[in-house]
């Protein structure tokens, strides 16, 4: 007898989901022995359905998948935490299992579905929350689970990605980066999830969890976007050996985890350095491993159907071979979360300040009361303003010392010209 | 109950099974509520079980293992296809589940000891065969299975993309390359298994196995090493913008797989070009998910245990859990295989000729008559013996055609000067 399942949300990836199924359905029931037939779709509009030949299982209302006793799995693919969140839980509650690619939810309400899950004795998972059709998750739950892992850090926002990369390459501005971005349909007409980097913040929230053991949820997550970013520091970087990236990264420390989401600045000749576009890719440490990389399609419909569709085959798997759910939730260690305050590390810190005398004694003056000591310092020629860019690289320095610098910077009289800006440093 | 570990063979990988045991066991049970312990250990000798602190369980007679009823699990770490079978089906047939890291065996009685997993209702993991620590086979058979696989291909062999980056970096000759490999242990005193390719053919005969549901083995798998590469090749390879791996490649294609492994010129902005040193990473392409690639160590002790012991605790789990095997063999489908004489892709010849009037229109003609279209050459100054290297890339040409081409330019009197040196080019 097959597996049936229910889709909630008939977008791009549910679209996606319905075309490999219709394309793939007879593989896998040849190459693996699993039986799946999707029996419900729900969208908005019966059209979405249509478009994908499954027009006669539209439904425009979610409690005709979840009541329906048939249905053994339900996708999530509507996304958001309200009523992606009703439909995930009212679909556990009806002992469903529940495929979802929803990384918001599992950031902010993971922990409660995923106790819920257990309670009632069915699988959730979320294999496509992060990194698109990337396989990470997978790993990170099965092959490397003999390690400790020391470090995930990754490219994990494809928007953000293809903007730095146009930026950098073709030379184009912030705002034209954006505006490329949503005419090429690669950025939302309300672009802040992406580039504000709070889609990037939940992924790493999802892999940190994972990776330590400890629940890490979207407001552990120091977060900042790359609207501040200027063609001048990418290059800048350039100059120095440097790409930016918006990088999510999650380390183990002795006294924490150390989760933040920031435009970094790596060294050229890192793996990550020419992840470029609408790629995405993740990089984990672990103590016996060493050094691995996950790269793939961070966004698109294939990619993360690829990744849903994954999912609901395992969990089918499971259901025909009547296996209870064999992974539940593993953060079963509470470790402390480091505020970024407390972190030591190097920085670029660009300027524009008034090109007149003694600027540059007072601002080196304040850099040394607070301990911040200085690897580098360019001056840039003169702008229209009268202003010039002074770009400093520091040393390894304390956050809360380099910004207290910077504020007290921005208190010298008729000194800078617009917000300094602000590069953390990963070598 | 802890589910019981014997161990077969403790060399490098084997003794960092043991060393990832004495160090995580506790985090396993506390993370994942699972609990594995390790009773035996056998090895040619007992100090290689005394260097990792498992003196204790020392035996040298495997068959301790196989007859011990206590023990759930064994790992073969032995190698090679004969004793290495032999422990392998005895454990099998005593009833006990098998982890192995052996490519070789894999590759060539693959289809014999999987059917006796399945008959004996026993999981066989091999994960650890291809890549090292690198997830590769366990994203294959779980995390993308809603894919058909279009390609894998990879740099899976540490110590010949090792040489060849000597090479290329630093000007090395083949036999300074290969003596510096030896000498830093990236390199066995007979390196036949590497060098000659049999190693990466192993590994792409189970890679490609699994990713396209059809049986292949060692023999069907074209194998060209890298013994007749010089600097010469990699520096005309370099200015013209390629550089030169060791490539396992397989590719569906509708008329059979084609699978083979030969050094390879591919464009220096492929994702695989910058995979240096004893790093491994495999690129897979799937029809949803587009492409994927995965990327770490390909060898060493921490690298491949980690590997071996993810096996051992997914097994573990399974057999804590009461689950009989969920995977088994997945090559239900019969592809015919395609010999390389039938493919068409594109070449870089390198001549050593006679540095006299009337060659080069002599081998125009025959490449002419052989219907095998030239893209570029390139003729390099003369050397001490008064030849010189003539250098040609093709067009996309049938490699039948190619090859009796070469065989036809090698009978024109007094004109070659040594073997000619053949570059497949994947693009």
């Amino acid at each position: 007898m097959s597996v049936k399942i229910g889709l909630v949300g008939c977008g791009t990836v549910g679209g996606g989901c319905i075309d490999i199924i219709h394309k793939h359905a007879g593989d896998f029931l040849r190459h693996l022995g699993i039986d799946i037939e999707l029996v419900r779709v729900c969208s908005l509009s019966r059209s979405e359905a249509e478009m994908h030949g499954a027009g006669d299982l539209f439904t425009d209302d979610f409690h005709d998948i979840i009541e329906d006793p048939e249905i053994d799995i339900v996708i999530e693919l509507i996304g958001g935490t309200t009523i992606a969140r009703t439909v995930v839980l009212e679909a556990l509650r009806a002992g469903k299992s529940v495929v979802t690619a929803n990384k918001a939810l599992m950031a902010t309400h993971g922990q409660e579905v995923m106790d819920l899950a257990e309670e009632v004795g069915r699988e959730l998972a979320f294999g496509a929350s992060v990194g698109g059709g990337i396989p990470i998750i997978g790993p990170l739950k099965h092959s490397l689970i003999a390690n400790e892992i020391e470090s995930v850090m990754g490219i994990v926002n494809g928007t953000t990605n293809f903007m730095l990369t146009s930026m950098a390459q073709e030379g184009m501005t912030y705002e034209e980066s954006l505006a490329n971005a949503q005419a090429l349909g690669f950025a939302e007409a309300d672009p802040s999830a992406d580039v504000d980097g709070f889609d990037a913040a939940a992924k790493i929230a999802i892999l940190a969890s994972i990776a330590f053991n400890t629940r890490i949820t979207l407001d552990d997550v120091y977060t900042k976007g790359i609207t501040s970013i200027t063609i001048t520091d990418l290059e800048a970087a350039r100059d120095m050996g440097y790409v930016v990236k918006l990088l999510a990264i999650a380390h183990r420390t002795e006294t924490g985890i150390d989760v933040r989401v920031h435009p970094t600045m790596i060294p050229t000749t890192h793996q990550l350095a020419t992840v470029n576009g609408v790629f995405n890719a993740i990089y984990v440490v672990g103590d016996f491993v060493g050094e691995t990389m996950f790269f793939g399609e961070g966004a698109g419909a294939g990619a993360a159907a690829s990744a849903v569709m994954g999912d609901v085959l395992e969990v089918a798997r499971h259901i025909q071979q009547g296996i209870a759910p064999i992974v539940g939730c593993t953060c079963t260690d509470d470790l402390p979360i480091r505020t970024i305050e407390t972190l030591s590390m190097k920085y670029y810190i660009r300027f524009s300040v008034a090109d007149r005398p003694g600027v540059l004694a007072s601002m080196a003056q304040i850099f040394a009361d607070h301990n911040v000591s200085i690897h580098s310092m360019i001056q840039r020629g003169a702008k229209e303003d009268g202003s010039v860019d002074v770009i400093y690289v520091t040393h390894v320095a304390l956050e809360s010392a380099v910004r207290e610098a910077i504020d007290q910077i921005a208190l010298l009289p008729d000194v800078l010209h617009g917000e300094p800006s602000l590069i953390r440093v990963e070598e």
